[in-house]
């Protein structure tokens, strides 16, 4: 969580990402991403999508949960514009199943392309069937109350990482990652750049070319002292 | 494990709760029986089930192994009757592959669901195939020997919970929940009547309303001191 | 890690095990084989398979990985042949994402059939569509560098457990085993020893037969002191 | 914990185990203990001193809270009884501080000569001044409130073990054991029997007698198959 | 970490919290200053004290690390002023030992008075004797490179929580508190209203009092449905 | 563990380091014993003392357990000579507590000086009061039986580390150092080098001097880009 975050407040406008490059982001994936901001804003590796195979970016609405209380999920649902991803902290670490396919039924409604939650899922097996993707901390039937106010976009520090309204969210099957706002052209830039040639990388490796001589690494290797023995 | 479970002791004759109430609270799923009995009966979320997709209800015949031992789990099939689901609790921790095919094969063959094991499974692949689900704390090739009594059909400790023979164990992707034999009937009829209406709040939520106006949220979510800001 | 493995040396020629002996292991998979060499060489539990379902067998290439440095997995990649796989150790431990789908092709073009990392993976999605199967620790998209030499087809120690370039590994749902080179014929004959008679025992399993009873357990269990009560 | 258990409810009269039993158990210790009692009743080992060197033993009063709510721990107090030893077990798993100083202050005023929670616990430093010992699965500055009702002398299960009011509490360094209130007695008396000659067997191990020797392993080990090389 | 933070760059000019409300609310240790800011601020439960019996309060200076290299610790050293408390978070999650007794050395002659750092810590007995308390997630002999700049003075994201250099950092055997700098001496008022009655308190529940009475929890206990059965 | 090693093997003759190069590594400790070898040779940092302030070195004689039999600890204890720190590895992982006082009484009347064990250890405040240091992965009053044969004197992987029976073992606050019986002296010599200017380099820190200046990291610093702003 983030100490400097006002409690019982929600803000209703915030800057969202350049919604193109926001959508260009999540055609490259996580690891693409991650490595065209220079290999940071990765969540910790315990998030984990709840079914396997969806691949999704969109800018960030972000709320702060207490433990087992889900009461705010509902107070976010309205500030959810299409294109959008929910990301939710936690004020301190819990596993319940704060999230099941009626949230995800009202979230699909109002736009958002899915969720990340540093707590607990369930309902799995439905949200699976509705296509609505998921990455959690734990999947857990333990159901929640709605009884104290978090509060919703306004920055959070979700699985390790610090974000705020409005950052870009590619989430897949490696993992979430996480782009400032302000970067997400630079960023998607970047990480095209990076795509145009891996084509060609792929076919050379492919028909047996050595990343050793793709890449030129013989010569720093034998620089670094590795020595042939048979 | 239970202290105050004799050891060396099987029992053949144990009180199931009612079938009807047990088969049917198999299709509302953990969450919602979760709910319905008020909140309790989950087993540790560690508990996973070793392919996705499964949901299975039934009555509980229970065991007792010792880490390492698989003895007792051909004991317990002697005591499966149809419609029974084995919970199997471990004297101390251990992930070993107390449970494969065979084993699944026999269970079957005596009309039993599937298995909750707080330890390991093994076989994984061919248990899929043969559509005979496991929940457990651990997948595992280590295979296991057949020195030491355990118990059958005495109180056991599962993933956290306690649990008698005759007990309904509910069992889906979201984990595993026991309902008390006594209780089965009071809570499918809970299961269902939270059922009955959720159709009703599927569509409302997929035509846009918000949880906010549907369960009435905005005016205590007031009183709590929420606020709104641009 | 074995501290007696020296760094900065790839080993050219080393004495695989007999090619049959290895692909008949992956015949049987990891619990059998298990078994087979009376029960020892699983490595932990935490070792995963990125996707369900495969199941396969090789003879180790071995390299030694730094945390957060790939840089030999392109250096292991030329010791490669076919019906290889990689076996890659760290030195301390770490969850990267040391491996992707441009080695994976690279790997591939050179005959492994899988990786076996004591680190994590990315590209999960691209390697199963691939099939080119990973067993690791860890599933994440944060890249790595090359910048630190380690070795290659050194003894390593990977999950728990030593191994040695020219070993055979076998890996499917339920984990990785590792069978040393000298004994894979011994292993391979007894795996097929343990297999020939299962058919006979699953029918009989299915067909309503107890293990009680095929096993002649019940002697045992009364004189190990077991006692029915109603 | 138990789904048998009723909420709500604070039950008065408890039948607490003989006390001289339950005193001389705290002699020995719950390694003795543990083997005396057929080696079974050791809590999950997550379970830790709050600091080093206090052992104790008394009758436990149990009590089941809800995660981050501690108003059962004052509702606990007016039951407890001198030599009693406070078991808090918890509805779901949580690490929050449940109990600190000014509890401590109360619990000891009462009688209480410890407490075991499966929770965390806090102001450590002061508990140690105090010489109030708790054993925990965590340490934590984490706040509770004081909302929701749990249940005071219920059956419970607390680190993975069920207990009943009234047994019997012995923990130490070690880790915390549970004798049941009716074996009191028998298992004191077998645990003096192995205390009355370990005092032999130290002094001829020190002299240098080999357990080996002593304990009439030779013969054994030769038969199981002990080889000795050069 | 934050993906905010630019890499590269040490501020040298920051705004710490006022020293006086910074050395006072060290005297109340974290529980009672997280619950006089509202139950917020707690570092999660990981981090620990090297050893035991250190209380400390003082102003943040930030520092992000890179996995097993501890060159920016080094960088910080220059910026540490009497009274500064070193607040040390990863890129991503590493145990090695970044810090050990002659950066001690050099922290202390600077005047710091302490370590917190989400990594791992060595030499914990000479620090101990030299009395420079550390709080850690680990501890290991694990030595670490100086080859890749981190950042110093930025926004950081430490244990699962956001700080700012300039905070007030309370640390002791209960774990790891952060305190906004703007709201130092709010909160340091409000740990001493706390800590003013707890005397009082203290001495009450001491001669038998019980919280029931105290805190007037009997009504609202009843209200609530608490029964006392027999 | 490692395949290679033969089960139910006694090896007699083992080929130690050399002692004056053992004892000598002792004085300087973990953390200066793994620089000295080049940075490897830590067993994973799971492995703790039972109490702090311990620091011993000594020549390893090995020995592998299964899980929940300490038979072989009575074997090893036989092959213990002056000087010597055993070293027990686990065939699969466990955390029952297979050493104790009594163990402790014979280890010490043998001439060892502790005990390396990846698995758990009870009976520590006694343990603690004798003086008799151990390294454990867990501490429980699980206690152990005598059944399987394991081997004692051959090749172990413990924690993560291959070793073998001679290697040095270095164990402190900081954890578990194995150096290689044949590189003993060389790594005792290159850990006295480390060690000469420490103290020179310690009063230079002491009086304020900056590592910064003390190492000339600033010139290097600056070329990677290091940027200062107010």
């Amino acid at each position: 969580m983030s100490i400097n975050a006002p409690l019982g407040i929600v803000k209703r406008n915030i800057v969202r990402a350049d919604a193109a490059a926001a959508d260009q982001l999540g055609k490259y994936g996580t690891a693409t991403v991650h490595e065209a901001q220079g290999r940071i804003g990765l969540m910790q590796t315990y998030m984990r999508p709840i079914y396997p195979g969806a691949q999704i970016s969109g800018t960030a609405v972000t709320v702060l949960l207490h433990p087992g209380d889900n009461w705010m999920l509902h107070v976010v649902a309205e500030q959810i514009k299409p294109g959008d991803i929910v990301v939710a902290a936690l004020s301190s670490a819990n596993t319940d199943g704060f999230f099941g396919d009626l949230l995800a039924t009202s979230f699909k409604a109002r736009g958002a392309r899915g969720l990340v939650i540093d707590g607990g899922c369930r309902d799995v097996k439905t949200l699976k069937e509705m296509d609505f993707p998921v990455w959690s901390r734990a999947i857990s039937a333990e159901g929640t109350i709605k009884a104290t106010l978090g509060a919703v976009n306004i920055p959070v520090v979700c699985a390790g990482l610090s974000g705020n309204p409005g950052d870009v969210i590619v989430a897949d099957d490696d993992g979430v990652v996480v782009v400032n706002a302000a970067d997400a052209r630079k960023v998607a830039d970047a990480a095209a750049a990076r795509e145009a040639n891996e084509g060609d990388k792929r076919a050379k490796l492919a028909s047996g070319v050595l990343g050793l001589d793709m890449y030129n690494f013989r010569e720093p290797l034998a620089k670094a002292g590795l020595k042939y023995i048979d």
